[in-house]
């Protein structure tokens, strides 16, 4: 691809050049930053790159990311359009993200990754990490479960351990400093969120025209590629509509809800659903404005609301991890809470895998 | 569908309505049974239904088993076409097979299933049952881990514990008996080759003519499966020729292998690779033909084999239990020890999921 694509930042008008350079945020007014490139619809082949002339970037290495099944479900009178993003080659969307982040890594010729998450991500950092040569640092609070730890090290990724994850976070950003290291940093990098656009491009090939997006947040990747995807089909003039947006917080970490609706106190928690305990995510006013924009809404959840969710979810067949659960309640709540009597088809990402801690939903599926 | 489907015994001619009758093998004389049909190719859509005029029954209820990537690379001078099996919705390829076994359990009215696995195959069969509402009872030895017993339990199966493997094959046997009761039997039942004909389906759609497949062999289903594919497609003229077939055993259990090649002492364990310990294959000489007729041949693995193939897929991205391992060198072996020198492109099933067993794997691959 010799096409023209453009990083800068929307804040203080910052560029640069996307094949060039790399930034995890500008460094200019440390805003984050976006990409500027031309788009057609000319979708061939399958996976991300079926969408490469909607992207800034191919996949130069694909292990079969993307292209995941949508299954139709009926529940409580509505069509749920369960999109399996579980059945990523790691286990999670985020191997969209990383399959593009890495490429990009690599064709600027970066050896050294670094990254700080002990989760989805640093599993699917370092596998593609791994695939295309680079090696990669994960930094992670020591406490982190070894069993965490041995993820990231089946990838050839080294560990370092920081004493809290506040440590962790103070490392990753003076290792960043280091310009001959790649920080992925996938709540900033633009690519993770243009990635998750292609999920929106399947499911309008797949066939859902639906009114409603029901997905969790944690630093709104997500949402917020899926928001930028059905807005690309509507420019293009493919849909006449975007879905409004349905997000769930968990009640132990809700930034983009408070952001909306004020400061609140709840008592419970939702530390089940570790995917989503983002405290200050790097683009809030952003994913607030989807909500805002769709006239969609936030609604909070809790560990029994994930519980719930998960045996739904079981009952129809998905392994999905407790995180993933979360949309049910989130559905259900949305209706009630926030007046959404009208819903009729709901696009339901299903966003990790739950063959990991198959122990773990035994144990939840009998409370 | 209202196509004539008959089931039947190629040994003694017995005879039966597939859409009224259930026998997990010949109720004359003990045999195998078989499915005859007709068939006309025209694939249209995605999962196994896409070749439903392929096949004698239709997914009913579809969890986004089938239409799995491939992804080809490059190894030692050969082209190998890695299907990522393992990215089905319960992690194997056995999903096919019991998506179609459970959807005619489900069409023939049955309420209750029972099988005797507490492997992938207890999982996939647990899941589909859940899903159609019957009443799954798995028989397992009461030594099989308590981790494997969870997960039958995660899908609401009940457990029938027996003292040991043949015991819990016998007391399968003894229900079996009982006409109200489904036995799934997938080294049996034809409906799980037949599921298998689908991987073959799509990797002509995607793209592979190449001249050699390679393949675990436990009961020899998938091998089956997809040689039926192949002639499939070239007694339909869709291909020039049907690939030779490689088979891999462990040195642990070689049946296959001895009936073509003799009986062999072997030092040796091949215990890693749990999928294939199966000593008595129903539809041995079934199996055995294959090799014979394709120019192929069976090559014997260990577990220094299977920790070996692990490290090269884990390179490539494919996060693989260790029996999918077995493959990689048995394309070595096969090359050395059956003159298979004018090898160019290999298709390489990987067949299970490691995202289950992270712990292992990360204690495999650091030895």
């Amino acid at each position: 691809m010799s096409r023209e694509v453009n990083g800068f930042c929307k804040k203080c008008g910052f560029k640069y050049d996307f094949f060039k350079n790399y930034y995890y945020r500008c460094p200019k007014c440390g805003s984050p930053l976006d990409i500027r490139y031309d788009r057609s619809w000319n979708p061939e082949g399958r996976g991300l790159n079926r969408y490469s002339s909607m992207l800034p970037i191919s996949v130069l290495k694909s292990v079969g990311e993307g292209s995941t099944p949508i299954v139709v479900r009926e529940y409580n009178g509505l069509k749920l359009w369960f999109k399996l993003e579980y059945l990523n080659p790691s286990g999670s969307f985020k191997d969209r993200g990383s399959s593009l982040a890495l490429s990009h890594a690599y064709k600027l010729g970066y050896k050294r990754i670094m990254e700080d998450s002990s989760g989805n991500t640093g599993l699917s950092v370092s596998l593609y990490s791994y695939i295309y040569g680079l090696s990669a640092t994960i930094v992670i609070p020591k406490y982190a479960p070894s069993g965490k730890k041995d993820l990231i090290r089946l990838f050839g990724a080294s560990i370092v351990e920081a004493p809290t994850r506040t440590d962790a976070a103070r490392i990753a950003l003076e290792m960043a400093k280091n310009s001959t290291i790649y920080y992925v940093a996938h709540t900033w990098n633009p690519l993770y969120p243009i990635a998750y656009k292609t999920i929106a491009y399947e499911v309008f090939e797949q066939g859902f025209h639906g009114d409603a997006v029901v997905v969790p947040i944690g630093s709104g990747g997500l949402a917020l590629g899926l928001y930028w995807g059905f807005r690309d089909l509507y420019e293009l003039g493919l849909i006449d509509n975007i879905p409004l947006f349905i997000g769930v917080q968990g009640v132990s970490s809700k930034p983009v809800y408070e952001r909306l609706y004020g400061v609140v106190n709840i008592q419970g928690s939702s530390e089940l659903a570790d995917g989503i305990l983002v405290r200050e995510p790097p683009r809030l006013e952003e994913i607030a404005a989807i909500f805002k924009e769709t006239k969609g809404c936030i609604v909070l959840i809790d560990n029994s609301d994930i519980i719930y969710g998960l045996k739904k979810l079981i009952g129809y067949g998905f392994i999905v991890e407790p995180t993933s659960a979360s949309v049910i309640r989130g559905i259900e709540k949305a209706i009630e809470f926030c007046s959404l009597n009208n819903l009729k088809e709901v696009l339901v990402p299903l966003t990790g895998s739950g063959l990991k801690m198959l122990d773990l939903l035994v144990k939840l599926i009998k409370l």
